[in-house]
């Protein structure tokens, strides 16, 4: 079926059920970023496979919303549907709710649709108010038309559960829900229901490979104060698993049967996330729902010592990978430049690197390898239509990263190619100042990630340029590569930057038609008062806080414009390169060592 | 009566009324920052004059909230009272439902009071839920204990209203009220009762004398879509008002009926603010009531070009006003080291100074001039008690502003008397570095104030110090000089800022017992694209904003550690004192003028 069939199939479904519209959002039934195929449901009808956007259909037209950093690659995607495309947080670009309200003006029947199980309850209940004020139109969520008219619709995964051993996550499932217990209790809930994959993940110590770059398993976790219910294909449990569930007291039940086990739920209150919990479920409980944050993310961002262990020894390994490639990308472009290999070619060495190291389970996501051009599309992921040789110049952009069993890696370089224009070396250097900047910064103990963005995006906002995506985001610990709820970005993200928390630094600067430049290295959110000013009396909280690189892996020096950069920021970058070497080192070949040194020579 | 008496009269009408706490909050019935003497009951009970604060007193127990401006002033007002100091934001503090919970744990009767009039309903409501949770406490709202108890409270002020002619509003009194209306039916709401003073002088391009430094009157003003009444005193209208507000078709009621007209208000629907509105009237109100944010702050904001050049005319006289001050005090120093004047004595200079320019109605708050170790106190008043001669060595911390018929100025120096130790001139030099940063800043059309604030923090940030106060606020036009919502913060202010509205930029250091530094200039906020980087199309919303200073007087050289400047920094300076020389100098004598050369040249 192709997207026309696609669209004619669900029109014929929506004219039989009387509906106007029907909403695809881009989420599970857990809310999660990145999705098991089952859940695809957006991308089969619109063709547009980037990991947010919601595609809205009716009668006789059809658009798909989605953010700056896929405005490129939808558009391409697009292309020969009737799917327009509406980009997000530009002037003059509809919300649905407007659009939507828009389209059925003249309707007789304004009654749009919208599976309840996939989309959030409070994402659900404003659609509902917005929808009611555009022109009383009502909101039916108990259809999930993909169950009909997607004939070849892949299973939900019945993947193997492993456990993510003590060695690695460093506190026990049994003290992790004693604390998530005493949490529920000063929110006043008796138990509460996770929806979110990682949570549930990261709450038993267990791991899966249900979901792309993602190692976790679809489930629900249902909490009481006398029990711990976890909901999920009993196809996805060895014995060992079954032991280990056994052994720490949780009772299995089918996925299926969540839904039932909320409306048995027998205690007075139950915490439900309202935005991890999907309208349906939300419906579906009896008690008395307390409706706040779920109290485990902010728990999960707060990494043990363990896991700060496992982040730096699988960064050595990542680094040594990112090594490996830069050198052979190097050395193919001495030795052979008049044939050079593809953005994809350059993917699969690099993955197959990282796969040969110890612990690699895989990606934490879809390596971005854009040359040239591309480099300016934010969420490039080359295709055989678009893939491209590299050439002995300009700029590539490649961001990865790896899953491993101690611990997750993003990181982006800017690679020179080959000689470069002054455009190139001013816009790369000024994406470094940028880092750097963020990456220097001391700050008080409790700050938020949107008061400190601007340190990235000072310098260029001084030339009039910017980027339209977040400075930083969270990175799990063998789970999610995006890991809320702090971030350093423009929009108001109240969570307090703490110690321990890991924080990616990635600036950019995207000029379409010519070439991208982002610079990110994984962060540790670090106490700065005993080596900056202050000696830090035993047990008082530090005061003040810094930033320091887990990644390791050299910054292109080459295209750097030497006389845009102050001492300190030279020093700095001196300073994080010589950290580089001296782990790195130890690691490598002699050859790769060399050409680290020289990567890594002071400027 | 002294304070003791106080509470005792207090704590004999709560027992009658069986009371086991009173609450007394710093504002009055129109929630303004700044009070008529009639509000200060905070102050009559407890002696604490800062503008923010709030009293408690239980029967046998009485303690004072403020914030970290006025610590340590309040630590001395309080001394020999029973008033305990609670330091608002520092850890440990209890929130006052905490300690009244604590307070009344044994209580028998546990209600507490406070003035429903004077507290606005988003406050109250508030303190309802939380002393509802602290022990099931109820609140009581319907008594002012000051009526019995101030036995010479002074009247609420009957001084006359002065018309604001259109030559300084440069928008008429109808086009303000249609716009208002315009505002209100987006709003979804009939009209609206306004409660702000300052929006109310602004709305009608009234002025008044009630309150100290703030050129307003007390009055309320209800809107419907068809009438507009102002309650006031009748004692205040002169027969040229009277005739202005009929001209204008504006009804007159008297002060005391505004509750009634809230009842009689005939409309389907009024829009009141929860953060405007006291409780009282809040339920005074028989319609639909529209909970919203009022329309008229985030107007007033946006400075018209009649406004804008009021400004830029003001600057220039309270400039040679500050010029004029500045060498007085040199001249002084430098003829008579021996026997300077005291902290009050320079106060009357400058006001007088001020006074003598045209236009001028006055200071705009009262000044702080806080010599040496008085400079540490952010918002310090000299007393008779406290007032100390000033030496010749040493800062001089002077924050002080005038009211102008044109406008509001707003303005910090922090002035070498003589030699400085390193520590002041490396503390000064962090604190102008902080100024200029952001000074100097470009950022996006509606950044929020939030965001930019790191950049005055970051080079204190990194040697482990701070300010606990705001770093800018918006500035009224012939008005309240703190004019919000928008600010440089690093709480949350979501208001974007946009091009026309003016802020502060006032960084500081503040070394307790030691000295205080503080650089202030008042900004206009003003596009930047066209003379930086990009032609801005004819009609085109600026993308890119800058601060341009208002504010026309030299920051003081000598303390400037030079080797801590960039060539930036350095740069932005020698500009801004070019600038002031060129727009004051001609309005100077030769000998002053001769000074501000020296004092302005390149550094």
């Amino acid at each position: 079926m192709n997207i026309q069939q696609r669209l004619a199939a669900l029109r014929d479904l929506m004219q039989r059920e009387h509906l106007g519209a029907f909403i695809f959002p881009s989420t599970d039934a857990h809310q999660s970023e990145y999705v098991a195929d089952h859940w695809k449901g957006r991308e089969w009808i619109s063709g547009f496979n980037g990991s947010a956007g919601t595609a809205v259909v009716t009668l006789n037209s059809a658009a798909l919303w989605t953010d700056s950093r896929y405005f490129l690659a939808a558009e391409e995607q697009l292309k020969g549907t009737e799917f327009q495309l509406m980009k997000l947080k530009i002037e003059g670009t509809p919300t649905i709710h407007e659009w939507i309200g828009e389209q059925l003006r003249e309707s007789e029947r304004p009654e749009v649709g919208i599976d309840g199980m996939v989309c959030s309850a409070a994402e659900v209940e404003e659609l509902i108010k917005e929808l009611r004020h555009h022109g009383g139109i009502t909101l039916r969520t108990n259809l999930d038309p993909l169950k009909i008219i997607w004939k070849d619709r892949p299973a939900i995964p019945q993947n193997k559960i492993e456990e993510h051993p003590l060695d690695f996550s460093g506190e026990s499932c049994a003290s992790k829900i004693q604390r998530i217990r005493r949490a529920l209790r000063q929110q006043h809930a008796d138990g509460m229901l996770m929806s979110a994959l990682d949570d549930i993940a990261w709450t038993l110590n267990l791991r899966g490979t249900d979901v792309h770059c993602t190692p976790v398993f679809v489930s629900y976790l249902l909490i009481s104060t006398t029990t711990v219910t976890l909901y999920t294909d009993e196809a996805k449990l060895t014995p060992l698993i079954r032991g280990y569930l056994t052994k720490n007291d949780i009772k299995i039940d089918d996925y299926k049967n969540v839904k039932k086990g909320l409306q048995d739920y027998f205690e007075q209150t139950i915490l439900l996330d309202p935005n991890e919990t999907s309208y349906t479920l939300m419906k579906a409980a009896k008690r008395d729902v307390v409706r706040g944050c779920s109290p485990v993310p902010a728990m999960k961002i707060m990494k043990n010592e363990t896991e700060i262990k496992g982040y730096r020894n699988a960064m050595l390994r990542d680094g040594v990978a990112m090594v490996k490639f830069l050198k052979w990308l190097e050395d193919v472009i001495q030795s052979c430049p008049a044939v050079l290999p593809t953005e994809m070619e350059i993917d699969k060495k690099l993955t197959e690197l990282r796969a040969s190291q110890p612990l690699n389970r895989g990606l934490s996501f879809d390596t971005i390898a854009g040359y040239g051009e591309h480099g300016a599309i934010v969420h490039y992921e080359a295709t055989p239509e678009t893939d491209i040789p590299l050439q002995p110049k300009g700029l590539l952009l490649l961001d990865s990263g790896g899953q491993y069993e101690d611990g997750t890696t993003d990181i982006t370089r800017t690679i020179a190619l080959g000689p470069l224009t002054d455009e190139e070396q001013h816009i790369y250097t000024l994406v470094l100042k940028g880092h750097i900047a963020l990456a220097r910064a001391i700050f008080p103990n409790g700050s938020s990630g949107t008061q400190l963005d601007v340190l990235a995006r000072q310098f260029m906002w001084r030339e009039g340029l910017n980027y339209l995506h977040g400075t930083g985001h969270g990175v799990g610990s063998y789970l999610s590569v995006h890991e809320g709820p702090h971030q350093f970005r423009m929009e108001w993200k109240p969570q307090p930057l703490l110690a321990g928390m890991t924080i990616t630094n990635e600036p950019g600067i995207y000029l379409t038609g010519k070439f991208g430049v982002r610079i990110e290295n994984t962060m540790l959110i670090v106490p700065a008062d005993e080596t900056n000013f202050f000696p830090l009396p035993d047990g008082e909280r530090p005061r003040y806080l810094q930033l320091e690189p887990l990644t390791l892996c050299p910054i292109d020096k080459r295209p750097i414009v030497l006389s845009m950069l102050t001492d300190e920021e030279r020093q700095w970058l001196n300073d994080y390169h010589k950290v580089v070497y001296e782990r790195l080192s130890p690691l490598l070949t002699d050859k790769e060592r060399m050409w680290l040194k020289e990567a890594t020579t002071a400027i």
